[in-house]
């Protein structure tokens, strides 16, 4: 039995592809230093746990399909502490970030509509884009201009008569950069002047450093209507598994559209869902602490890459990633190579070629992502290794 | 902001639409019976929780996009205890049985092909519908016949150039009916005759009574290349919160494409599928008990069925659910009229209008679905005051 065409034609992960050929190296006994994906190692604040032993229902039932209304009251709490005009109302809770991306796509654009997107972009959204049947028209930005957005008229471009929405990630995954005011006021007036929807992805909105600010779309209050906010609890808490989210908008149609899909799933994790009640009434203490914690390590992570020959790279002011140029012509090669042919005192190192992160082929070839959710002495280690194995690839 | 086209077109859910009204009495004092939803007030196995409770982690990670091993080792096991030919490589964990279903038409159905599904059906059907973008041709089964399937001639002209898959749910929700051996047949030959895929929705493969038989698409070994079954840990474990459920297929194309939606989601829910390794190692003393006690409200809801002048049904072998033809015309307004007109001694009841059940306009307008969910007093309460409603709504 075939599988049907829509699926045959996914292109593999550039970062999937390379799984195999870590496992390998973790078989012959090398110890592979994981920089290429974004799983914390921060702790989850303890009292999601405690919730979950203190976990008193004698039947695991289903959740409203919109969410459980303390958690909506929880998210609105935490938002409005950061002064966001957000009521619970507002809020549709999602399996995840991802769920909460896809929903998005689905009730702001249709079949064959399109979306812009700075590239290079989380690999994901080609996913949801697919599953919903949405074109994604990237906008391109380049290391050297820090990955901020391209000029007005770059960007007025790439509108076509299906464009309905455009899509910002800030703090960035997968460069780091903090869009500034400046930037999400071009957005804005190209969503004013071509009537688009602005879907503001914002996981990373607490992870900010050198005193910078985070320009979120829900500072353009009279531009509410056409907004829809991202959420998640898996980065800002450390709480990934939990895969808890949120599609939050003023726009009541938006919000209405999106409980037709919710309803049809029935509803996300009900434990997980009271477990992250706990999670948004967390203090600012812990936020302050991982904010420290992951400014360290990249701190790290660009003393360590100044050291190394012909590397171009950015110092970002958010998140915990950054691209990366790389003196060499195939990073997806070199990825490779790291994990089969190079070690050093049974170490390697294990990144993402960053072609996977672009839409437009043939970039971002040179490039890799590393991810610094290692702890500082790791991440040290780690960017060594980088360098030790670029001198070592390059004169092979 | 306006929504896309594509969300503007669902209509509401008939059963949704009624909430309100059941809110409304329910602010009014009067105690509502739920027989409208398949919420089972069964516990889940008590292991469950203890799992939750001594959940050791720090981090709440990301799980495989595909499940843990632990977790598909124990469906395996599950299944390979009920003699399917299942092991861990032919699972893929799911966000509930609703994801796997989506999963199931996106890899085997491409835009605009067509599925077969006997109606009535599970009315969530149509939102996964929507979202792949494939089109329900349904087969209309009747209470006379037992809801058991239509002649083979009449399966056939439903089939069109665009028919890629049938959809088998059994034992049904929402008819309860259990399909044959001899059903199975010719779901299978028509597969034969035109490459279809079928998908077994079994979920509640564990409720059969009567010493009747449960017939798998499992068990059709020679056609293993163009099944996929849908299971969840929902109704047989009472943990409908879990949102736990599972594609699986020895079909390897289709795994490796479901792999592909599955790792744009991340992964189902980390402790949810800890907690779920559990269930699935539940011995069979829990499911005899259950099995024993839906058994005792089925028995309760047709003695008293029996009892109500002019209804049409059939009493089904499996699930817990029964769809039921009323000698009046229009169900919907009768369900309304409950909620808002009708009360005995503080007292009514709240039921599914079948309508929403069925693709066929106009099929089912004078049905309902019963879930038989409650406790056995309760559940005689509900059909005694289904009883005294019908008489007095008929007079009125």
């Amino acid at each position: 039995m075939p599988v049907s065409k829509r699926m045959s034609t996914i292109p593999p992960s550039p970062i999937r592809k390379l799984v195999p050929f870590s496992d390998a190296a973790k078989k012959r006994g090398i110890k592979v230093y994981h920089i290429n994906i974004g799983q914390p190692d921060v702790e989850t604040p303890p009292k999601a746990f405690e919730v979950l032993r203190s976990f008193k229902e004698k039947v695991l039932s289903y959740a409203p399909s919109n969410g459980i209304p303390e958690l909506r009251e929880a998210m609105a709490g935490y938002f409005s502490g950061i002064g966001y005009d957000v009521n619970e109302k507002d809020i549709m809770v999602t399996n995840g970030g991802s769920e909460a991306i896809y929903f998005a796509f689905m009730v702001s654009l249709d079949t064959g509509d399109e979306v812009l997107i700075p590239e290079p972009y989380y690999a994901n959204y080609n996913g949801f884009a697919k599953m919903a049947g949405v074109k994604i028209k990237p906008l391109t930005t380049t290391v050297e201009n820090g990955f901020h957005l391209p000029s007005e008229e770059e960007m007025e471009e790439a509108v076509t008569e299906n464009t309905r929405a455009i899509l910002i990630c800030s703090p960035n995954n997968p460069t780091g950069t903090v869009h500034t005011r400046e930037d999400m006021e071009k957005v804005f007036r190209l969503a004013e002047d071509y009537n688009l929807t602005v879907i503001g992805d914002e996981v990373y909105n607490e992870f900010v450093y050198d005193g910078r600010e985070h320009s979120s779309v829900m500072h353009f209050k009279e531009n509410a209507q056409r907004v829809i906010l991202i959420d998640s609890v898996s980065k800002r808490y450390s709480a990934c598994g939990a895969r808890i989210g949120a599609m939050i908008t003023k726009n009541r149609e938006f919000i209405d559209a999106a409980m037709v899909l919710a309803q049809a799933r029935l509803c996300p994790p009900t434990i997980d869902q009271v477990l992250s009640v706990a999670l948004y009434e967390t203090g600012p203490d812990y936020l302050d602490e991982a904010r420290r914690e992951y400014k360290k390590r990249r701190d790290v992570v660009f003393e360590e890459l100044g050291l190394i020959e012909g590397v171009t790279f950015h110092k970002p002011a958010g998140a915990f990633y950054t691209v990366v140029r790389l003196p060499i012509e195939n990073a997806e090669d070199f990825a490779r190579w790291l994990l089969e042919s190079f070690s050093h005192e049974g170490e390697t190192v294990m990144v993402a070629p960053a072609s996977g992160f672009y839409a437009t082929p043939g970039k971002g070839k040179n490039e890799i992502r590393i991810a610094y959710v290692l702890k500082e002495e790791d991440m040290r280690r780690s960017i060594q290794l980088l360098g030790l194995a670029l001198e070592k690839y390059r004169n092979r």
